[in-house]
């Protein structure tokens, strides 16, 4: 026969919601209380079936995850706040490896997993609004990053344009007055298109150039396309006093460039990035970077798609996750006070 | 009615083989039969059903993997290594963040999917070998990762005593005569132990000495940890001509106290790394690195946990996979050659 919850909590001699919160791993069990219900469980044999649960409200208890890449650490860390926001509601997370790719995005936007979940959190990067459109799918989606959408759904998101004028607002602070932008995207919708308009505006309005020979375009995301980026830049004969990175890998490997050539960071070429990810707070020079509110998002999206899932069908909003600009010493110079944060 | 494969395929011109290559994303299809495959799918509405085909043979089509860390750059190349090799096979990956801790990963292996997937994949952090030894669920399991186990069950990994001893052969081939372990365990049967043994066996081996006070243990594997751990060793008077830690981020973090301290790497203190993260390759001195073959991994776990599905039944095996030492700036100086693979 097959062992209940029930038989946990008797042979444990605790109350069924305490067996439960022990099997569902809730934070607010102390030590000894979970290791008297794991004895049991582990003496009785018991297998919590979170399939079956679900079942019986006609659910699957998965929702899937949909991420460009995840050997960028802004998608890993963002994905284990999805996971943990997933579970704290006994969800499990099914991810997604799109990598970018319009076809891929489509496919998962469009339901390939219709039957096996309750629910689809998407971080587009090629998708268009109007392929989301006729989205014939009833799955619950909520949208996640840096893109405008005129759609139904539910967005999460943090401001990139008001953040990416506090990233620029900082350099013009400093006195930085050629401020080159590393990571527009060839195409007419790309994710970057945000960062570089926040660019221009702070520029623009500080009465500062913003011409387009201070704007590389790359093809990615990672180190190796913001050291590419970088060499351009400084080949083509140009000498910005500051670079703003469409994310930290970028501003990192265009870091690693400057220091091939000789180039001192800040004092000769001030950097920022965006993201704020572990490997920024390390290095020779620690990384200035505007910092999302990474398990607010994940919070946010698990949380959109359980309220529609639990028959609330609120207008589609946009939501606005919190962000900071965190400054470091590749603006603010070696024994720049770490971490001190700035509200963007 | 439900549109087919066999619509698509007659409404593109195309065969049923062709169609599933597309719907499948198979690397070997022309981009130009992807659009024209793609724009019948779309025209149709067609949706595949993968979960559909993998139930007529009574299997879910979703294997799990189990992952201690997501945040660690390490497991999130290896993620996507496995979520490759999965989709090759139509698989799909659910995603399972242990955190590293026994009692997660208990529940992980005794089965709390069991209903939901056709075989996992687990990379144990501290399960020991007794609680794998009774599992009672007998969907397919295959362990990662760097632990000497004893059990009936197929292991990936690579040979972390060996790839351990080249690390410190390079370290004492240049001259080093002091080598410090950084990432050491508390805790009788941690990973690091096998890295560790490399370690002594290989300076024990060239008479130099691997006494204890060259051995920093932390409680994590990230960056921060590796600078404590370097600060301790440091602070402790010790002054090691070398660093051999047990991952790249930590190999990082102290090389970022090493710059604070005013230490220079590698003239004062060479330093290596494991498992080659991308960021490693980057930085103001790019990280000499135990390099393991993440692809071999990732297609290995899941071949292997698809020929137990498959009625295969041989004995279980321990799979090595391979790796090699890539050699940086971290122990060769500036201008060193980037990239140069050496076999372990």
């Amino acid at each position: 026969m097959r062992v209940s919850l029930k038989d946990v909590a008797a042979h444990a001699g605790v109350s069924i919601k305490t067996v439960s919160n022990v099997v569902n791993n809730y934070q607010h069990v102390t030590p000894a209380m979970r290791e008297r219900v794991q004895r049991s469980i582990d003496a009785l044999g018991y297998q919590p079936n979170l399939a079956a649960r679900h079942l019986r409200k006609g659910r699957t208890g998965m929702i899937a995850l949909a991420l460009p890449e995840l050997g960028n650490p802004y998608f890993a860390e963002l994905a284990a706040a999805v996971i943990d926001a997933a579970a704290a509601h006994d969800y499990i997370v099914l991810l997604d490896h799109t990598g970018g790719r319009r076809e891929q995005e489509l496919l998962v936007s469009q339901g390939f997993r219709a039957r096996v979940i309750d629910g689809l959190i998407l971080s587009p990067i090629e998708l268009e609004s109007e392929d989301l459109r006729d989205r014939a799918e009833n799955v619950p989606l909520v949208l996640l990053g840096e893109r405008d959408y005129d759609l139904p759904y539910d967005h999460i998101a943090i401001d990139n344009v008001a953040a990416a004028r506090a990233a620029v607002r900082h350099l013009v602070g400093l006195g930085r007055r050629e401020v080159a932008f590393i990571g527009d995207r060839r195409g007419r919708s790309e994710p970057a298109q945000l960062r570089v308009r926040g660019w221009r505006e702070e520029l623009t309005a500080a009465g500062l150039p913003a011409d387009d020979g201070l704007v590389a375009a790359t093809d990615g995301w990672g180190h190796a396309d913001g050291a590419a980026a970088m060499t351009r830049i400084l080949d083509a004969g140009r000498r910005p006093d500051a670079i703003f990175a469409y994310n930290d890998p970028m501003a990192i490997g265009a870091m690693r460039v400057l220091h091939e050539r000789g180039l001192r960071v800040p004092e000769d070429i001030a950097v920022v990035g965006f993201d704020d990810v572990v490997e920024g707070h390390f290095g020779a020079v620690t990384l200035t970077s505007v910092s999302p509110d990474k398990s607010a998002i994940g919070r946010l999206a698990v949380e959109s798609v359980l309220a529609r899932l639990g028959g609330e069908a609120p207008e589609p909003r946009r939501v606005w996750a919190d962000y900071r600009l965190v400054e470091r010493e590749s603006t603010l110079g070696r024994g720049a006070a770490k971490d001190g944060p700035t509200r963007g």
